[in-house]
Parts: C-alpha cells; structure tokens; sequence
C-alpha cells in the first residue's frame, strides 16, 4: 500500500534524472574535449574519463562515437525551442529564449557558434550544421526579398546579445528582465523577420 | 642629391612597415598564448619564440611582459575607431566598422570579447577592459534613462554581426557590401542610441 501513499502530481523518477544528468555530464565532457583536440584524436575513455562513467554507459545512451558527436555538434534540439513562436513574435520571443536559457541553464541555444574553431573540422561541421539548422530553418519562414540575409542578421543579433550576457557579462544586461529585454531588443530582430510592418 | 629624387606623396617607409608587421606578430603570438595557458604562466621568452623575434626586440616595442599584455587586452585604440562618428550617425559608422574591419583585417574590433574565457585572471581582465573601454564609453554618450544598457544592447547587435560574420560565415552576410549592410542592421544599432528619434 506504500503506493498509495505518494503525494499527488508529478511522480518523482529518481533513475530518469540521473540518466538526464549523466548525459548532460557526457555531452559536457565531449564538447569540452572538442574545443581542445581534433575529433579523430579523442577516444571515447578520454569523454568516459572527464565524464565520470565508464565507456560502455556512453555507447548505451549515444551508440558510438560518431552519434555521440553529431549530437554534440547539432543546433536541432535548440533551435526547436528558438523558433517555436509565430512570425510576428518570434523576435521578441528569441530575446525572451536566449536571455532565460542563459539564467536557467547557464548557456545559450546559439553561443556554441561563438566557439567554433576557426580551423578543422570541427568548426566546419558546426558551421554548416549552424547554417541549415538555425538561419537557413528562419530563412524559410520569411517572405519578401532577403530573406537569406535578414536570417542571418536577426541571427547576428541574437548571437550578440548570448555574447553580452553569457561572456562580456554586461552588468545592465543581467540586471534587466527577460519581459523588459524582450520589449527593448525584441523589434531591432523583428524589424528583419517583417521588416515594414 | 639622391633625396631630391623621391617622388612626391608619402614616402615609401619599409622600416617602419617591418616594424608594424613584427609588433602585429608580436601580438598574435601573445593573444595565442593568452588564449591557451594563465597570464603568469607565459614567458616573453615563449612568445618571441612564437612571433619569430627575440626576447629583446619585444622589449623594445612593448617596454616588459605586462605592457605587452595590457595591449593585447585593451579595446582602446579599437573603440577610437569604433566610436568615431556623430551620435546621430553612429549605428550605421559602427557597422561599417565591424564589417570593413572583419574584410580588410580578418579581423574585428570587438570579436576578442567572444574569445574571453569565463575564467581565470585574462578573462577577467578582458571583460573589465571591454566594459570601460567600450560599454561604458558609448553610454557615456548617449542621453535619456537607462544608457547603460542601452549601450549594452547596441555593442551586443555588433558583437553579433562580427560572430555571423568572422566565425559562423554567413554567406549572405559576405556577399553583402558593407554599406548595405549599414543601411539594413544599422538601424537596429541606431534605436538603441537615440531610441525614438
């Protein structure tokens, strides 16, 4: 009967979480190997190392190597949430997404950009999935001439503000509401989703 | 009589053009270093020996190790550059500025911001210098409530277009003239400095 006893809502899933938090850790430990060696020289023990698990817990979640690393290196989880809002709002709410996944998550959907090696490999698997999976993806939801260029440009401002908050750290930035730098930087991004609107 | 010869307009000055190539090898060699091991733990040994000059030579230029370094992570002479246009003007100079800058150079006046890491003494350094030497400069200028971070939002929509278009690469971006691009994303900048004008 100890069942019955569970308080209402949500059922609490101890083993889920942990497996969430283990993975986080995965991930984590390869992107953090990544900005520092070419991909072909990191072993999967070196990932399981920083990670604290072992080897095969990495290939049971991610099945190898090579998924565990296109995984690493997609914006497509992120870019969901980035874009999941109608055109008309959509500037507003990528400031709103950008500024909360910084305070909730102490990261940004868009900054790995930010990071990405100008040489090898790894930077142009990040470029090109960057590309298709966020600007090309906005593009496509835009109507009148440009659209590939004003994409790129909301892109840009959005990038920055990632920038400002989660490296420059500027003071007023962080000091200031994601609602109210929503309404403040919000148009200067939709001005290039519906420009003349 | 030989001087009389020269032809008229600058003087040709191959000395002094060494001199600028080996200072701006100098400071390659030292942001290299910066970017991958603690300030304390660089040699000016390690980075003549990067830069291809002698222990010496950068004494000679620099005066010792921590001018050396407080050039490499100072935004001064850049944020000259930047900011060197009338308010009313400014949004549209500063993003022909990070555009040429990013075409003629390889390079942008405000992109190491991108590269500072989130921690250690260098980053915190950088950091600070960007916020006197850049933020706080441009709100210094601006009239109205909340300066700060409007300056904030404005360096931000800059610090973005130099990411999409020195790392991510946006094609579009690149095909696109920088007074082009000023006339389209300057504005953007431009509400922020003089909002409602």
């Amino acid at each position: 009967m100890r069942t019955m006893t569970t308080p209402p809502g949500p059922a609490p899933a101890p083993v889920r979480r942990d497996a969430e938090a283990t993975k986080a850790a995965i991930l984590k430990a390869a992107r953090h190997l990544l900005a520092r060696h070419a991909h072909a020289d990191i072993t999967l023990k070196a990932v399981a190392e920083r990670a604290g698990v072992s080897p095969p817990l990495i290939l049971k979640y991610f099945g190898n190597k090579d998924a565990l690393f296109a995984r690493v290196m997609s914006f497509d989880t992120d870019a969901d949430d980035l874009l999941d809002a109608p055109l008309d709002d959509l500037g507003r709410h990528m400031v709103r997404h950008v500024v909360s996944s910084q305070r909730e998550r102490g990261a940004d959907p868009l900054l790995r950009i930010a990071f990405a090696p100008l040489h090898g490999d790894h930077g142009e698997v990040l470029r090109a999935n960057f590309r298709t999976q966020v600007t090309e993806r906005l593009a496509a939801r835009l109507t009148g001439p440009d659209a590939g260029l004003r994409a790129e440009l909301a892109v840009a401002a959005l990038v920055g503000l990632g920038v400002m908050y989660g490296i420059a750290r500027g003071p007023h930035l962080r000091g200031t509401d994601a609602d109210a730098l929503a309404d403040r930087y919000g148009p200067a991004v939709q001005t290039q989703l519906t420009p003349g609107r």
